[in-house]
């Protein structure tokens, strides 16, 4: 088994109203040093063992987990159980 | 600056439905092998530099970003530019 950590976040230059709601709660609880925030996903994705593994999680994340308009997907694959 | 990466996630026997929506897409995708989904946040805080840093992003989880009821969370400090 194979535990598949995905990682998808805005890229660069896409607005992220959600990061910048939530650096506006901060600073309003007196967190002043926040500059930015940058709001993404992370997954966790159990797999059972198959062939092309990297292939087939590229395919999951621009099929169905990420928007690859406006997002960009990282993962690393660690064995599982 | 320093780059703050936060990952939020649920506690282990916490109901995650998002996670079993996202799992059930997979497999009507024939992507048989899809054992489990769990969906957490991952969020990038951009801070200034300040004493007491580990402490204030602790707090800053606990009273904002996580819900410490049912979320874990773990984050790494970086610097940036």
């Amino acid at each position: 088994m194979h535990k598949v950590k995905i990682h998808i976040t805005l890229k660069e230059g896409v607005l992220d109203p959600q990061g910048k709601a939530v650096q506006n709660s901060l600073q309003s609880l007196e967190y002043n040093n926040v500059q930015d925030v940058r709001v993404g996903k992370y997954m966790e994705v159990y797999l059972e063992e198959s062939e092309n593994l990297e292939s087939q999680i590229d395919r999951m994340c621009d099929q169905l987990l990420a928007n690859p308009v406006i997002e960009n997907y990282t993962y690393t694959i660690e064995e599982a159980g």
